[in-house]
């Protein structure tokens, strides 16, 4: 099975992905979870009974009344992101944060025309693409109806000369594989999110995929964007490259619905590979490893895929540690996608066992591709198992990497330690270039009495070391409500209030998604 | 010689580069140029005399009266760039746009004195580094200070492991590679102007190299950006990429003086290549190289420079057409550097004969290697033969690439043509990207009765094709003033609304380089 056969998944509150697909936790892991002291603690409350909200009757005349949800269950569907506390508060019934109507507009002119009235009202907006969030983009700071993206979902303009194309925001990314399948080309992007998320949460918050060494990062790849905001329409984008004064994509590009709603982007597209092949890499140590892939980021040649495990997850995600041939170390995976990968592959080769890699075979590749959209699902049984699990994540340049990823786990361990729930903090590097790369962190430890007060605590004890130690509060999981104050700590006050001027100009009566990216003014 | 081995420049009103360096009209040139009609029109008139301006007693306090020049010398030094215009005034000895004062400050806090010193007397103040626009970047609309970053000449933060330096805005691309050089490093950064301009130039105007093939252009190799604005400093790039928010690195890049004075950046270094190799290619028509180096941009692999000439550049460069072999045709040249560059060459050379190229061999690439940097020193004499010679650029997407150049070609020779002066239009690729590329055009004729006011009707021309046929008003040459309309028009209202909005946050009283880049508001 490619990316492209994948489904579309429809995502409901509370647990991730499709209902088909679930897992168990794995017996050894549950021993693993005991030592940990991991206890069930109960099962998912039914949530409280709502009563179906109200649209204004502008929006109803815009849209059609077909077009406008107010039934709770379509609110309650759009209710929050898959960040491990959304999870928890779904489980516990915790209504807020529901959207008063879901508009489901069909077109660009809807949604000018729905911001239009929005900005009329005072009535707050957040676009919903995907619902992916992780870190709390769909929650804004008061009352507001949800803006589904999903019909606009148009693939058009296909440009074989130069390879590009224009998606709808509401496309999902693999639906737009499929419809590009068709043509013979890829986007290559795929994202763990990817079974969920949509073109425009790919962009408005700077997505990231497993294939970003090979395919780039999705910014990298949207060449043209156009935006809908209460005051009209921003296009942009009239060649790859211009020295036509700052380059503006960047500035919607991770806006986050907070600067306008993307509606469409024009991105570049490749042929599909017609090879692939994925293996995996042991080191001695995640050192070790390290000055491995920072030589094919900085020297080359890079393949598609490049990760590597730290000492910790790889004993985690090595069941059975023959893998390593039995001896001690960490796993990297490397993966090539294209056409005549072999001479990259050799050429990769080299570069990896002159730093010290011993090749594991085409076996510890193919499961990691195999299981590369499964890790959100284990999360939610082991969430019924009494865990708590939750990933945070960042990124920085290449000196810096090991005193930053020491002061997380450190910060980790020490705040959910003090709490009485020491942690297992496991570390990877999935996206590398050529001055730095980013750094991914899964925690899992036993759920205290309060755990969403028990993760805030160790998030923040997180979020501050990765200050002090020179990171970036987020390399792919954007901003949200969850990061937005070390955000505007990281940026400065200057340049918060820049952001808060341009917002003014385009969204006069501050209806774009408030207090989401941006701390409101 | 090497690049790093060019020396520092010092450039003077209405002549370009180094007076060592003049070069004379081939004589086969001077009868092409009767053709078109060209004749001697007289030489250059000594300009008015002007009394020494004067300069604000804070000024003079903050920096020390050896750092704040008000005679007429060095303020006649600081007159506009090189564009053919700016060269025709100074020629004619046009003292308008010349500064008030020249301020050298000799850090970035005091360039944060000087602005904040500026705002509080409203009095408008234009960063000057190399000096060498060509799109009236150092003329804003009303009386005014330059400000020389000479003085922020600083290379360190050297970060060998990351491949990162810090380097001041005032140093020279020249003097950079000097530095970099004793370390084993290179920025891969030469521009047409290396030999005059510098980092912070590059910085504040996308700019683009001749080997940006390899090298990438300037806004991709920088990972950090400091910038002085009267209301204090902005600091970006905790790492090479972030999703924590827009890249805002992006909105200061391309600023051009007017949302702030970068006074340093961080950039992206690679080691110094071993091996370097320049050869020619012929194809049978532009059309035909046009494909041929697409493939490069999209299938790989690419060389470190990539450019190809149309039919009427090949014959204007190639004296002797030999070099083709007899045949007709187009150029393309093609170069390498790096370490084991055979295997690339070889790569390449299958793209391109499949293509339909021939090999021209080494000497045709080692001529245009070494010629480089002379085009804009023939500038000179031709003005001085009384030929008009100008350039303008733009970029587009690879399948509205043919009618866009066509576009230009069309109204330039339509505009001139109309005025009695037809021209000779030379066009080159010689920046290319996955999806698009740039187009870079050449203009011969002779000069009419009033030159500027000639020039100006064809620029308007082309500039009106550009648009109408979907190319960006610029590539790499900037904004300025010459382009703010243009780029007004490009980018929408919304677009620039939201760019005044930033600069009334960081420029309230509107001294940074008023007229510049951005309509005033």
């Amino acid at each position: 099975m490619t990316e492209s056969d994948l489904p579309v998944v429809q995502l409901t509150p509370g647990r991730w992905g499709d209902p088909a697909q679930t897992v168990e936790v794995p017996e050894a892991a549950l021993a693993a979870l005991k030592h940990l002291g991991v206890r069930r603690t109960g099962v998912a409350v039914e949530a409280e009974q709502v009563v179906d909200g109200e649209a204004p009757g502008a929006l109803v005349e815009l849209l059609g009344v077909e077009h406008v949800k107010v039934d709770s269950d379509s609110r309650w569907a759009h209710t929050r992101g898959y960040s491990t506390p959304d999870l928890l508060r779904a489980r516990a019934g915790d209504r807020a944060d529901m959207p008063e109507a879901v508009l489901f507009p069909g077109s660009h002119e809807d949604v000018l025309g729905v911001l239009r009235v929005c900005s009329e009202l005072g009535l707050a907006v957040v676009p919903y693409a995907g619902g992916t969030s992780v870190v709390g983009g769909l929650a804004p700071s008061r009352s507001f109806v949800a803006m589904d993206l999903r019909r606009l979902d148009q693939v058009d303009e296909l440009d074989e000369i130069s390879r590009t194309v224009r998606l709808g925001a509401g496309l999902r990314g693999t639906a737009a594989e499929a419809a590009l399948k068709d043509e013979g080309y890829t986007l290559g992007h795929f994202p763990q999110s990817y079974e969920g998320a949509s073109i425009g949460g790919y962009a408005a918050t700077r997505s990231s995929g497993q294939s970003s060494a090979g395919y780039g990062r999705f910014d990298q790849m949207v060449v043209g964007v156009t935006v809908a905001t209460p005051r009209g329409t921003v296009e942009l984008g009239r060649a790859p490259m211009s020295a036509a004064g700052p380059d503006l994509r960047q500035l919607w590009l991770g806006s986050e619905g907070a600067l306008g709603i993307i509606t469409s982007v024009v991105v570049r597209i490749r042929p599909r590979p017609v090879e692939r092949f994925f293996e995996g890499w042991r080191f001695g140590s995640f050192a070790q490893g390290l000055d491995a892939i920072r030589r094919l980021a900085q020297d080359g040649p890079l393949p598609t895929v490049l990760r590597l495990s730290d000492e910790a997850e790889t004993a985690v995600n090595l069941a059975d540690p023959e893998v390593l041939g039995g001896a001690s170390g960490v796993q990297a995976i490397v993966g090539f996608e294209g056409t005549a990968t072999a001479v990259r592959r050799a050429a990769v080769a080299e570069v990896l066992v002159d730093a010290g890699g011993e090749p594991l075979g085409e076996e510890a590749g193919e499961t990691w591709r195999k299981g590369r959209y499964r890790a959100p699902y284990l999360r939610d049984p082991l969430l019924d198992e009494g865990a708590l699990v939750e990933t945070l994540e960042t990124a920085g340049f290449w000196s810096k990497l090991p005193a930053l990823k020491a002061a997380v786990t450190d910060a980790l361990v020490k705040s959910l330690g003090d709490q009485g729930t020491p942690p297992l903090v496991l570390c990877h590097v999935s996206h590398v270039y050529e001055t730095g790369a980013s750094l991914y962190f899964t925690v899992v430890c036993a759920q205290a009495e309060d755990p969403i007060g028990q993760w805030r605590q160790a998030k923040t004890a997180a979020s501050t070391a990765i200050a002090a130690a020179g990171g970036t509060i987020t390399h792919h999981h954007g901003v949200g409500t969850d990061h937005r104050d070390a955000y505007a700590a990281e940026i400065g006050p200057l340049a918060i209030e820049s952001l808060q001027a341009v917002k003014r100009v385009l969204d006069p009566n501050n209806v774009l998604s408030p207090g989401i990216l941006l701390p409101e003014n």
